[in-house]
């Protein structure tokens, strides 16, 4: 009797990359689907979250919480993350579980948190000063507890690109060390004044520092001025400057950083096509069976169901036929080894099933729907010119939101291009099955009617306030503003080519996400070292009449430029601050008002941030998002794909795809035309299945296909005769 | 007989990628000769220096020269651009000739010019005003006249990257409207106010523009600041405007970029390779005989050897026998049209002939230099430990710089570093031999030498005037200085990751000379274009006490950062002041100030400007760095140079390759221990044969090998069926 269970999970892992080595026992088998369940990692989100927001309610806090509370809700997190841990130790092997670090970085993670929180305690007990460093760790639970493979190896690949970017970083120091001295002894003798009067160029560290912040171009052309003033031929050595450490070394930068990304991230997936294989090829030893004497060993179309069942219980059964046609295309009723092991990628092609309604209304009331009148009106809706009339008013609607809402000419014609939003929706209902036109992959649907009647809902609450008391509440006219705007975006689908470059940016959007936490996770290590450091030195004053508004509360910035444009609220008083600040210095690295007040060496902090943030990170960014156009390119559609596709065609099941760009159409949202009430479909079988081919399930997904073309063919074949620890790939570094 | 002019001269064209289609008689062919001199393009080069630099004497002018002077050179540059288009008008079939929109652009520049040059000047006579608007045409000449193929190639690069680049920045200018549009609504009625007291953000214009300007970092944060100051929440809005515009739209832009780049220029090489083989199969034709009846068509090695005596008559004899042997590699006296074809590529590869040659002391003086202690000297100079102990005093002496140099102490240490220096290259002149240490690919043996002799020069020269008038010419002393920080660069060369590095940055140095002319075509346009618009609106007084200093000499920059931040010499007042500040506009966007002297639509030259400059070229320069570099890590060498170095290896005539990573063994110069006085390379042939595998003699070689792995092997193959017209290749745009 076949193991079902285990072998849904074998697949189940192998679908999403899950590298987990748990225990076969059934009870082992049962506690690692309780651990995977989405239940249990949405809870492991919460208390996460919860643990980096504690930050908005510490001191120094956006909200001010007493110690105790927040202390408590520390401890509730540490017991949350610590049941996962003992939760993920049960499940799988103890030689295993204490050789994995990251296992080890946890539990050195939370004793140290727990340290931290008892001398803090004992220290404002007593009420002496006391800091929390233990707050700098926390972005490390994001990283280990979570199974969040993309953060890991997205850190993986820093650290494995890092030796390389250190040599190129090396030298860059040392030219702008080489350029440094040259300006100390060209302009330090020449008696030059800043503009504020200071001596030019006398302090070596201090040239070193103007000149590594030129590079990230916030004092351009400032630092040059005093220099060029006194001479033309001095802004030859400014150029040569910009030229060899801007331009240049931060190209080199780029193309270090991604050569190594894809590298490094092309063995991460080839390893993981590995492990995925293996694990298909385990499932398939629980299932398999001989069907004659001396005969391949196979599984069963029966078994095979069962295990899909368990696997994906939300797709239809029509769906589960297509993919067991695909994997059996001999028609034998049983599939082999090879076969079985590409379920795993089958199951991540996104098939959208369509099933043909006939409208509402055509079954409620036939002889009017299908009447002359009600027919135009569907050809109508259905035209070209449908989309383009409504593009044209979106155009008009443009306009009129740019125009003085005072107006009361302008007032009222919101209500106008309200209605006649509504009326598009209402004829597409009218036209189209409803169900199809809210299917769930019809993204500019779902769009279009939430900002229509969130702003209908929102207008009518807004005059209804303004004519009952004559008040206007900001809020509600501000979310009015926003959802008219958003409206517009409508405008960017209608155009084919715009619809590209948004589909990519649109298939990035998870990988995104991941640089989003990779991000998070830096600015929160950087906001807890800053607050610590810089916490109240800089005061931002809401009285504009305070005079100390003017040199932000601190005497020290007192006529500096810092003050004077009114940079203030770029502190470090509170997270949020911080966070926004941090979000200014990686655009542009501004930190003199820092070091005024504290000491030269806070610049230090601020190197650090730059190096880390824009060079590294962003830079990883940067090669991420060429790597996806690339991709995006080249590359069409996998194999896998295709053979899906093939046989869609071949059952005549498919749906042909529009070119045309019009609305309706747009997207992932040919399913539309299903419900219409004519019925140029009639003869077309009542179900159909078409292939979100440019979506990919997972990340995982869509980094295989960028790096497919580049692997081994033989990382396809099987190989389950090594015995398999999915351990996390490693490197030797180079 | 065979013509050997006439298949030199293919074979020469094939080797360098001529791609003119020239007249086949002598006298054709003579003129043709003439035409590729290299003292006719030195001439059409100066005259197009001449032509270009001519900006600098017209008004407004740096050095001011009389009208009729600067019209007379101009006339006498048009006469030379003229002579040469009527040469090459000789050398090609004249149908040939007015087919290429190449000529028929040259006439009519020259008669626009000759054109504007009249009206300019009767103008000027009847003392009107009058504005030389062909200026800006002169920069098309240096495109044109000129056989440079680079820049014409990263032009039509850039054409046909327009398209898509088109599509993109459409999508990004409406994103940047509606984000626009947003605030305008948001923050517009609220009564926020700039730092210098205006509304903020009430002009939807005026909020494009600051939100484009935000997008290259200029005004980050103080665009932001208002807002930021009122609430919280508003920095949300500049947040995702920033990550959506300045980070995602950037790196797309990067993306579309490099890919249309990459693309094109695969297409263009492709055409390259295949009219290269074509030529070199017209020359094959030329030279061809039977030598038997019915047998293969060959070419002799006679006749092989005259023709590649006339195409490099500086080869010598033992480097042509070597490549004879590699073509012939069956020793049959002859080679076929295959081998024959290979010729362009082999005259292309760098052979180094290394004489070995005894050391002239070692002739001179043979029992001295061959004794006991000079071998020891020689052993000290060529261990490790000699390089280390060099570096050491290297940084010694770059602390020593970094000190005060009134410190007596310090300045006499200045001389026994000098003494140092002169010491180590006269001690390597005693160990190796003279002409291998100063051969043409030592690099860094010429740089020593020729940096501390003149440095050398230059200190006695400056404390002679010292001591004999006690005044110190400060050119000179800077002169001094620059040569001792220069001094220390070659710190790099002892460390062997460095040099990976830097080689590569030298082998792109070509390439970096074409995105400079490029930058310089573009440059020269705006500048004229911007003196045109903007002359003498903001002016730069040396005369710290004069009052108009304070704001530029213009009432209207009074109060205005632009005159604050000392931004005066930042103007259009003469060429070389237009180019330095429109480099300071490629690296951030500063232009308040022009704005506020002339009208709120010159913003319109600053935004477009950044849009060709920052946007398109940059990132061609980008794209090319990060192509460079991904051939380095991924092809080593190409075919035809292992070919060449195996056979090199089977000659026995190879030296090895020292990975030692000592100072005179560096880049190219392992040739220098040749000449050794001691002698293990006494049983070595007394002439060897090194690749200087790592450079590249063309551009065109380089570019070849990047895009080798992906082009066509049949593009290898022999196609001579078509009749060539090696036009330039075109593309239709996509």
């Amino acid at each position: 009797p076949a193991d079902f269970d285990l072998a849904a999970v074998y697949v189940s892992d192998a679908q999403y990359n899950r590298n987990i080595y748990f225990d076969t026992s059934p009870q082992a088998v049962r506690l690692y689907l309780l651990y995977n369940h989405w239940l249990s990692k949405v809870l492991l989100y919460f208390f996460i979250l919860l643990d980096l927001s504690l930050a908005i309610f510490e001191e120094p806090a956006v909200f001010s919480l007493p110690i105790w509370a927040t202390m408590l809700v520390e401890l509730l997190c540490l017991l949350a993350f610590t049941i996962r841990l003992v939760h993920y130790a049960k499940v799988i092997p103890r030689d295993k579980f204490w050789k994995d670090p990251k296992n080890i970085c946890i539990i050195v993670t939370l004793m140290l948190t727990l340290v931290d929180m008892i001398i803090y305690g004992a220290l404002k007990a007593t009420n002496c000063y006391g800091v929390r460093w233990s707050r700098v760790l926390r972005p490390l639970l994001l990283i280990n507890v979570t199974e969040g493979r993309q953060l890991r190896r997205a850190f993986r690949s820093i650290r494995n690109a890092l030796p390389q970017i250190f040599y190129v970083f090396l030298l860059f120091m040392f030219s702008v060390l080489i350029f440094s001295l040259m300006a100390l002894k060209l302009l330090g003798k020449r008696g030059l004044k800043t503009i504020d009067g200071a001596p030019y160029f006398t302090n070596y560290l201090e040239i070193v520092f103007d000149l590594y912040v030129l590079v990230t171009t916030a004092n351009s052309p400032d630092v040059m001025m005093p220099a060029y003033n006194a001479s033309f031929v001095f802004a030859i050595f400014f150029i040569v400057y910009i030229l060899i450490n801007t331009y240049i070394f931060m190209s080199v930068f780029l193309a270090v950083v991604y050569n190594n990304y894809k590298k490094y991230l092309k063995e991460e997936v080839r390893q993981l096509v590995r492990a995925k294989r293996h694990k298909m090829a385990r499932a398939f030893a629980v299932l398999q069976e001989q069907r004659e004497e001396g005969g391949e060993l196979v599984v069963t179309q029966a078994n095979w169901n069962q295990v899909v069942r368990l696997v994906r219980p939300d797709i239809s059964n029509a769906h589960r036929e297509l993919l067991w046609s695909v994997s059996d295309d001999k028609n034998q009723g049983s599939i082999g080894k090879v076969a079985f092991v590409q379920l795993a990628d089958l199951l991540n092609i996104e098939v959208i099933t369509l099933k043909s309604r006939p409208h509402p209304l055509h079954s409620l009331c036939p002889a009017f729907y299908l009447s002359a009148p009600s027919r135009l009106l569907c050809r109508i809706v259905q035209h070209r010119a449908f989309v383009i009339v409504y593009d044209l008013i979106i155009l008009v609607n443009a306009v009129f939101i740019g125009l003085d809402e005072e107006n009361p000419m302008i007032a009222n014609s919101e209500w106008v291009f309200l209605a006649l939003y509504l009326l598009e929706i209402l004829l597409k209902l009218y036209v189209f099955e409803p169900r199809a036109f809210f299917s769930r992959h019809s993204f500019w649907n779902w769009f279009d009617t939430i900002i229509v009647i969130s702003a209908l809902i929102a207008t009518i609450v807004n005059s209804a306030m303004k004519s009952s008391g004559g008040y206007t509440s900001r809020q509600i006219l501000d979310i009015v503003f926003i959802l008219r705007v958003l409206r517009l975006i409508r405008v960017v689908d209608s155009i084919q080519r715009f619809r590209a470059i948004i589909n990519t940016l649109i298939r990035i959007g998870p990988m995104i996400l991941t640089f989003g936490q990779l991000i998070i996770v830096v600015y929160y290590v950087f906001a807890m070292l800053g607050m610590e450091l810089f916490k109240g030195k800089v005061k931002f004053f809401e009285d504009p009449n305070d005079p100390a508004k003017a040199y932000c509360g601190n005497p020290l910035l007192k006529d500096t430029a810092f003050a004077q444009l009114n940079y203030c609220k770029n502190n470090f008083n509170n997270v949020v601050s911080s966070f926004i600040l941090l979000l200014e210095l990686t655009v542009v690295n501004q930190c003199s008002g820092f070091a005024t007040v504290t000491h030269i060496s806070a610049r230090i902090f601020f190197v650090l941030f730059h190096i880390l943030v824009v060079i590294v990170i962003i830079n990883i960014f940067v090669a991420f998002v060429l790597e996806a156009f690339f991709v995006e390119y080249s590359v069409d559609k996998s194999d896998l794909q295709t053979s899906l596709e093939r046989k869609i065609e071949e059952l005549e099941l498919a749906v042909e795809q529009y070119v045309t760009d019009n609305l309706v159409n747009a997207m992932e949202t040919i399913d539309n035309d299903l419900g219409t009430g004519q019925s140029p479909t009639a003869n077309k079988p009542s179900l159909m299945f078409k292939i979100a081919s440019k979506r990919y399930r997972t990340v995982d997904a869509l980094l295989q296909r960028m790096f497919e073309a580049d692997l081994d063919p033989e990382d396809f074949a099987e190989n389950d005769d090594q015995n398999g620890n999915f351990a996390n790939p490693t490197f030797s570094s180079v």
